[in-house]
């Protein structure tokens, strides 16, 4: 199976079922997601050849089988959701399917197109070069625009790269959007003037598409050229609109309502954000708050994130979730010099001592990157 | 805890822990899913008393305990996708905790509007009351505009209420969607003329939220008054902007991509879709391919779309998944009158025989209908 095949989709499952059920299993997929019929009323010759997809292997593993079924990708129509829904629309009601890996071939990745900026975007607006980036959170919800600003400029002077909102940062009545991205936008750029050095803000955008397009002008207009989003939240078709926004911005992806039991989280993290156009993607690393982020399931995010797949561009992890100063070289020799750390409620949690704990956050990444030689992801 | 509280939102979650962690598991859900930082970096005391969540109760439950939060209602900004950010944002990500139950307060109801049309203006739109509707679906994909419109007046010449795409129908090369909407619409429209009844057909609109508003337009200008969506292919909240557009169509809520294992079904297709404005909400039920949906899920799910939540519209459930026109009576015994029973590959499945099993299950429908009394469910 080339990529030049009409059947040039593929998907890998895992079926926990039994050898004696197995065969069963994978002829009821092909059908549920593709013509949705039974067998005996796909008449059409058309429809049985260019249609229902392959099997290309069906093969034990732990816990059951894994089968790989090529599609014809004729039938996503290069749509962002119908690509979803070819690959797990109906089979995500089956509880003993598990998406565990997708290829997209050429003519998909042409027409989804992936980051407008990827890493390179990021680090030419930075003019940060060969060492990883730092980012920390603004929060708790609940502080005003005022406060958060204050935050802001003192991570800023600090030397972190990227402050992006805290997820949880919505349009709300005690810390309304416009007035929040005013203060912390002004305190960047502030912070930029007296540092001499380049610096992002990302505010959250939250809300169903047409308030997601009014917080992207607002930001736009106050100069900001970096956002956040929660793609599983506003929908991952949303994201694809967003990043191909006349002038886009910078799009980091938060991992928010993402979940992790069913679909794989380095495809989803890692194969499906950066085809549907996610700059930089955050995800929770080993050791912090999510058991269920291995090393393992890591590497395999990142290396999917930045290996070559033209004419995506490599997009930037973002290792998270419960992160520590503490832990810098560590991850800086886990991940090499194109990942962005980020350290939000250790830094918030040092009170009076703020800048000076993320002060010496930025000076460790600093420090552990002159070791680097090659990415060893 | 009454609806007038600043902390009006109820969310119930199972946390899979022994009884010596269930404590500190709880305690850690109230911080993630509100401040989202080490307690010890809440500082301020509108943080404290406003925005975290309290806990309303801690119960053992089978395979672990059952845990009330009540969030204050403003952390959701009134947003259709904050909300889901807060009820299971970043605990999506955490593997022991699933969302059980969810309690929207009468300020978020008003602010989330349900369902524009709802069970009555679908009765209204066909003319049809006191007795169950029934429902077809066009496929497979693969078909022609053409056989497609053919298919769609077989249908509403036999005397289904509602023909709707297959959910994989999408702007296809080979079924482009302005094509097939011309032709089936002009089926059902012709097929009213010819029986004096009125039908609706609803087409798939899929994509970004972008390509939904061109389809949405398309549709609309050829005479369409029905649409269907995968509200969780599209995004939840572009579901929201949908049912809100101008003179928007009566909505059909498809549950692809909906999966199963970490939010109750009843919660997400029940409670949640009805609540972001689905008018009918198609779910597969007990004893077709869709062994996760049990008699008690279908129950509940169906109770929570048409049980009094002022003011939302009661939206009507709509049986599928592999459904038979044997099952008719059973189905009807089982949710009453106020329901659409959706049989798709089994009249498909019939051939030459297509009219005659089509119209066996209307007639069928409307004898059992006429033993009913009240709505069982």
């Amino acid at each position: 199976m080339t990529e030049g095949t009409p059947h040039g989709l593929r998907a890998v499952y895992h079926l926990a079922v039994g050898a004696e059920d197995v065969a069963r299993h994978v002829e009821a997929l092909r059908y549920e997601q593709s013509v949705e019929v039974p067998p005996g009323a796909v008449r059409d010759p058309f429809v049985q050849k260019e249609i229902l997809p392959l099997v290309e292997s069906v093969e034990p593993a732990a816990g059951g089988f894994r089968a790989t079924l090529a599609y014809a990708t004729a039938t996503t129509a290069n749509d962002p959701a119908q690509l979803l829904n070819v690959l797990f629309g109906n089979c995500s009601m089956l509880p003993e399917v598990t998406l565990v890996d997708v290829e997209l071939p050429r003519s998909l990745r042409d027409a989804l197109g992936g980051p407008r900026h990827g890493v390179s975007g990021i680090r030419e607006r930075l003019g940060v070069f060969g060492r990883p980036l730092t980012c920390s959170a603004l929060k708790p919800m609940g502080l005003s625009p005022e406060a958060l600003g204050d935050l802001c400029r003192r991570f800023a002077v600090a030397g972190i790269d990227v402050i992006k909102d805290d997820h949880g940062l919505a349009d709300h009545a005690f810390c309304p959007f416009e007035a929040r991205v005013e203060a912390c936008q002004r305190a960047v750029e502030l912070a930029e003037q007296e540092t001499g050095h380049r610096k992002l803000y990302a505010p959250n955008l939250i809300g169903a598409p047409r308030a997601l397009a009014e917080q992207l002008r607002i930001a736009r207009e106050r100069g900001v050229q970096a956002v956040l989003v929660a793609p599983f939240l506003v929908g991952l078709p949303t994201l694809f609109d967003l990043v191909r926004a006349p002038d886009g911005p910078i799009v980091l992806a938060h991992p928010a309502f993402a979940g992790t039991s069913r679909i794989a989280p380095a495809v989803l993290h890692g194969r499906l954000l950066r085809a549907w156009g996610a700059d930089a993607v955050i995800f929770p690393h080993a050791g912090g708050r999510f058991a269920a982020y291995d090393e393992t399931v890591c590497r395999d995010l990142a290396r999917r994130l930045r290996e070559p797949a033209e004419p995506l561009r490599p997009a930037l992890p973002v290792a998270a979730g419960g992160m520590r100063v503490e832990r810098v070289e560590e991850l800086v020799s886990f991940y090499g010099a194109d990942v962005m750390l980020l350290v939000g409620g250790q830094l918030l949690e040092a009170g009076p001592a703020l800048a000076e704990r993320s002060r010496a956050f930025v000076e460790r990444v600093a420090r552990a990157a002159d070791g680097l030689r090659s990415p060893p992801v």
